[in-house]
Formats: structure tokens, sequence, C-alpha cells
């Protein structure tokens, strides 16, 4: 068994690399150099038994991931397995399986089996759950516990996961120098993980013993990425020197991933106001060595609770312009409340949606189907509008249920349309293409 | 009579000026002397009873104008005294009745005396509208008509008016040449005015007779807000050249305004990928001589219909971030259907949102709410939290309707919060204040 990385370094193309060059539009040897550079990793454990095929870097769509999960206050593996579905439906292209309460072995078996989206999760959770459903202690996590729940965690068919390697003490003192964290700490997994750290007074067990989780990921082609366990949780800690220590950390340790042939891609936040977004992204991909980069939105205000699914797409966008290869979605129920299903479909059509407005930045050659879309707009051909929007239901659905009089227009203007007495005054002189 | 910009240049500080210098905590010489530039505008018609004082300009909080309005499709006064009402209880800064079906006088008198917000409209629609039902043909429209019936609709209270004075034969000429339009036509005032100006073979009487329109907004101290008549509908369109050679006539034509001592605003697209978004406001302010600049989102894709408040949220962040003054807000019915109360709502919210985050990014010294807000989040004081946020009601509705157990958390983690966990670790670490 050997990973997509060291089979492109072997100049292999695989029936994965093969499927996401047609997707994608892109050549087959683009494909290869770049998952052969660590540019494109590809979520697909063999033990999963289907799987859609999903491709995450350098030059491909920025791809769109949808969290689901349990809490101790709301445990019901139907609602995860109707959150699952609504992800799917709505076109999410990854899944991460978060529960952080009840059979989570069964939650996890559940959820795979109801999905055909790559799943991931944060491997932490669970260790730490059950250790403190054991001992009432999260610093008794035994790291030989943890590296086994990784194993069996990814024998089930996990693709990829979030693991917070990059916190070592020297981050926690720099968090503790600058004595500031406006935000406090935002990260379940990174947090208690520090916390083991700071009881036990031991470096991170997935820190020293990185070598010992690439093998691992590398057993199943696992995609690994890099926790961000100190990231941000509010515009005033961005790129505090904290955030910093643990991003240069994780990006070395992206290095080190690739080198040793497993997959990996780096986290980022959070929380990061609007002017900072470039500069976040710049440091994630020269840092790394251009290693995917998968970011939170982010979120670029501190205020918008029971609207963050809007200001994360207000971030997503930016992050996808400037390079960020996958996007976490935020859900309506951010910071307020576990997300029910109606959340999941308005945080994937939201981050959908800015990941659309981001790529046409990022690849201005790939403006086709926006192009298409303005044309039978202006043409006012319905049908065909239609079928290159995004959300082509939805949209049917507000035009029929407020239907115009005439067919050619919609309610907005009525026989006050300025497309069609546009197009009755200009159709000859404008239809040129350019 | 003087109007606000004369009296600034005279160096009186008007009430309303004052007014604003309070609300904006900013100086009010500042004030006063922006006004007197014409870089700030207030909307203040005498013959308004009682109107919120709103600035427009820079250095202020960037606005957000909600527009309602009947079409021949839906046509129904009290809908739209619903809109209004709604529009002001979402904190919406201005509203536009751009009515286009049914009695318009009494439409706009009505949705006066419903609302405190300064209101404005775009007189061609009833001008043009009411041409048609007279003669079955807009080219008949008489422009002596049109004045009379500006200067009627400023008697009843408008504030500011959307004027498409900027487009010429010239204009049109850059059009036909360059040959194409992907999005056709966007404005319905517009593309009437171009209409009539191809029918009848005759420039632009707002153009013509600019100094008229001056007087005539002067006598009011009405806001004139120079009209986007060739706008781009389409992202193919943006800053195409029929686009730029009407800006280029606005901006000129608001330095004369300008220097008449009529109160002047640019009006701005509409469609425009997100990595055109800073330069469109960069041309605006440069052209003009920072006129304020009040934009239409924009909006960075084509296919988003359905969430197109939350493509044009995306789009008013940047533009809101990069110096835009006034945004329009973008409903969910944008292209689909003319919006009822829930768009309205929706709307509203979605572009607050978005200018919050692009003036935490265009003014970084004013985040303090932003910190305060974040401060209560991690120290769980959820009552404080309520009061900076944009939307409280909405977030504590989201909140308390799947509540937790434990009443410190929320049931996104419930008992495995990091917040919780990070403040028993770091309390006394993290809490200076830098």
């Amino acid at each position: 068994m050997i990973t997509q990385l060291e089979s492109a370094r072997q100049g292999i193309l695989t029936s994965e690399m093969k499927a996401i060059a047609g997707q994608e539009g892109l050549d087959e040897t683009f494909i290869l150099d770049h998952v052969a550079k660590g540019e494109i990793v590809i979520p697909c454990n063999p033990n999963r038994k289907y799987q859609k095929t999903v491709g995450i870097g350098t030059g491909l769509r920025t791809k769109v991931n949808a969290s689901i999960g349990t809490s101790s206050d709301i445990c019901d593996i139907g609602l995860e397995v109707e959150k699952a579905r609504a992800a799917e439906e709505e076109c999410a292209d990854t899944l991460m399986e978060l529960s952080a309460a009840g059979d989570m072995d069964k939650i996890r078996r559940t959820v795979l089996d109801s999905t055909n989206l790559p799943v991931g999760n944060v491997p932490l959770y669970q260790a730490f759950k059950e250790t403190i459903q054991k001992h009432r202690n999260p610093a008794k996590l035994d790291p030989e516990y943890l590296f086994d729940l990784m194993e069996q965690q990814l024998a089930d068919g996990l693709s990829f996961m979030a693991i917070h390697c990059g916190i070592n003490q020297y981050a926690i003192d720099r968090l503790r120098k600058q004595g500031f964290r406006y935000g406090g700490l935002a990260s379940k997994g990174g947090t208690f993980m520090v916390a083991w750290m700071d009881i036990n007074q031991r470096e991170n067990p997935l820190y020293e013993q990185f070598d010992r989780v690439c093998r691992l990921m590398k057993k199943y082609d696992a995609v690994l990425s890099l926790g961000n366990g100190i990231r941000a949780g509010a515009i005033h800690d961005s790129h505090d020197r904290a955030q910093m220590a643990e991003m240069i950390i994780n990006c070395e340790l992206a290095e080190i991933g690739r080198e040793m042939g497993c997959q990996t891609m780096v986290e980022g936040p959070g929380h990061v106001p609007l002017d900072e977004i470039e500069g976040n992204i710049m440091l994630e991909k020269r840092m790394s060595g251009n290693a995917p980069y998968y970011v939170l939105g982010p979120i670029p205000c501190d205020t918008g609770a029971g609207y963050d699914h809007i200001s994360a797409a207000i971030g997503a966008a930016s992050s996808a312009r400037f390079g960020a290869d996958l996007v976490c979605y935020i859900t309506p129920a951010e910071h307020l409340a576990l997300p029910d299903v109606h959340d999941v479909r308005e945080g994937v059509r939201a981050t959908r949606l800015a990941v659309r407005i981001g790529d046409l930045a990022k690849y201005p050659d790939r403006r086709d189907t926006e192009k298409q879309a303005a044309l039978a707009r202006r043409d006012m051909r319905w049908e065909d509008l239609s079928r290159h929007l995004l959300f082509p239901d939805i949209a049917e659905a507000v035009r029929s249920a407020r239907a115009p009089e005439e067919k050619q227009t919609c309610t907005m203007c009525g026989d006050f349309c300025a497309m069609k007495k546009g197009m009755e005054l200009f159709e000859t002189d404008i239809k040129e293409k350019r």
C-alpha cells in the first residue's frame, strides 16, 4: 500500500488522480505533478467501501466541508444521519463527524454508512471524552490509548483527520508571555491537549511522536490535517504570537509529513479581520511550501451571532480568492447552539456561494458559467438560466411563488423591465462575445 | 434656504452636523470640514416633518439603504408600508421608495408618513410609467413634465434622488462600439432614458440641463445621487467602456454639482467580480474628488439567485472596506421576484453585517465593540455579549430554543467547552488587555 503522494512521486497516475483531472477539467499531468509536490491531497482511505473522489489543493476548485456531530446536550444518532445526508444533498465536498457524546464508535460508523462523501474527524474528541468518562480527568489521557483509538477510527474508513500536532510547550509559553487572549481558546481538541500538557508538564505526544502519527495516516492513505489548536476566537487575537508560533510548527510538520510520503494539509483560523485574510493565506503557503490550506471561514467579526454563516461567507470568499483550498462551513447556529438540519443546509449553501465568488477571482479564466448565466438572464431564457445557477430549485421556487403576468419577466419590475427594453434597443448591437 | 454644503462652506455648524458628530463619536469640526468639501452629505429636506439625521461619507460608519416599491405584478400599498417599517426596525439607515405601479403619488406620501428614515426615489420611474399610461410610448416623455414631477416629489419630502444625469449620447456610442453586453442593461430608469434618447435622437435632458437638476435639488437641500444607468448587470460587463464612460461623466457632474452648492453623491454598480471592487472604489473617489459613493452591493457573481443577499454581502464587505459610503441592500428575491417583508429583513441584516465587517477593516481603530463582545464570550457573560451583538434577539432565540443543560455553555459543545476549559487553565495569564 503506497499513498497517493508516493504514487505520484513514482510517476504513477492513480484512478483517483484521473477522476480529479476529469472533474476539474485539468490535465492529468497537472494533477500528478501537484500531488507529487504535496500541493494537492486526495482523502481516500481504501477501507471505505465507496466514496466520492475529491481533490483539495493548488489549481482546483475550492472545496467545502460540512461538520456534524453530537454534543452532551443534543445527542441523537438519527439527527446526525439526517445532517450528513443534508450536507451531501447540498453538495458539500467533504464531511467531518465531530461527535463528542453518545456512542462515538457507533455514530462514526453509522455516518460513514450514510454518505458517499469523504469523512474526517478530530480523534482527540473521543479520546478526551472517553478519558473523562473513565477517570473524570482529561489529564489521564494515555497517549498509547490515543494512538490505538486513531488506528481504530482510521480502520473504520475515515479519509482525513484533524490532529493537533503543532501545539508544543514553546507555543504555550508564547501564549503565557503575551498575556492576553480576548477570545480565549476556541479549539476543543487543542484546549484539552493544552490542559493535558499543562497538568502533566509533558510535551504534546502528537508533536513528540509526529513520525508515528504520519505512519498511521500513511497506512490508510488518509490526509493529515494539522489542527489549529490555539487559533484566534476573536479578531483581536488574530495573528497573535501564540497562534503564529503554532502555525510555524504546523507548517514545519507539513513539510516533514510530506517528505515522509504522508498526505498533509494545514488548518487555519478562526476569527480574522477582513484586511488580514490575504496575509494569513500568504504565510501558510510560504511557510509550508504550498501545503493545501483548510480554513474555518474565517469569520471577520465577533458580533454576527445568528448570521455567522454570512460573516464566514464574507471571510471565505476572500480566503478562497487568496488561496485557501478547503473551507469549513459555519452555520447560523455558530456560537449559539448545535446546528440542526436547516442550519446545515444554510451553512453549505452560503459557503458554496462564497467559494464560487472567491474562485471567480482566484481563477479569472474560469468564469464561463457566469457568462452563460448572464446571457441566459439577458435573453430571458429562464430554463437555461436555471441550469447555470448554484441553487436552481430555490430560485425557481421564489420566482414561481410570486409569478409574473408576463412569463418572460419577473415580479421585481413587472412590465417595467430594463432587460427587455434594453434588448429591444440594442439586440443587434451587443450580441458580440468578447 | 441654504444647503448643508453651503452652510458648511460658510463655517456654519448646523444642528444636523452636530447630531452626526454625536452619533458617530467624531469632532464637530471634522463633520463641518467634510461637509464643506462635499465628502459628507446629509439627506434632509426641510419639507419632511421629522426624519432621522443620517450622514453619508468620509470617516463615517458605512450606511445601509433598503429599497421597497410596487411593480405591475405586485402592487399593494399596505405591503409597502409593512416593508418600510420592517426596514426601519432592522436598522436600515435610509429607504428608497421605488414604486413603478399603482397610484405612485399616494404610495410615496403614505410611505413618507410611515417611516422616520430619510426617503429617496428614482423620479424617472413615475415619469416613464405615467408617460406610457398616457401615450403608450416612453419616447413621448416631455422633459418639462419630468422636471415638474421631480419638484412635486421633492415637495412631498424626499431627501435624496437617484437621477440618471450621466448617460449621454457619447456613452451610448461607447456601448454600441464595444459591441457586447453579456448582462444587457440592468437599470430601469437608465434604460428607458437611453430608449428616449435613441428614439428621439436627442441628448439626455438631465445631462443637458444639469444645472436645473442641481437648482431643484438645492431648493429642498436634497442629495443628488448620480444614477448608474448603464451599470454592469453581469461580472463580464464590469468596467466595460460603456459603464466607465458614464462613470467619468457622473464624477464630472459630482464636481459641478458640489461647486453649485448641491449635495451630491455618485452611484455605482451592480455586478463586479471580487478582484475588481477595490479598483472600482478607487476610480470613483479619484475621479469625483471624494464624492460619497453609493453602491448596490456589488454582487460578485451571476449565479447566486435565491441567495443574492449573501452574494451582495460578500461584495459589500469589500466595497465598504475600500471606501463605499452607502450600500444598497440586495434581498434573497433579487433577480427573481419583488421582495416581501421577510426578504426586506434578510436583506437589511445581511447588509448591516457586511458593512460592519467592512468598517472593521476601513477603520481599524474602531473595533472596540468586537473586543467587548469577544471578552463577554470568553468569560461566558451571555447577557453582556447580547448587548454587543448586531442581532441580539435572533441570537438569543437560537440559543434558548436549544438550551444547554449548563447555563454557562451552549449546546454546540455542551460539557466539552473549549472556552470554559481554556479559562480554567489561563484565567490569570490572559486577562491583560493590549
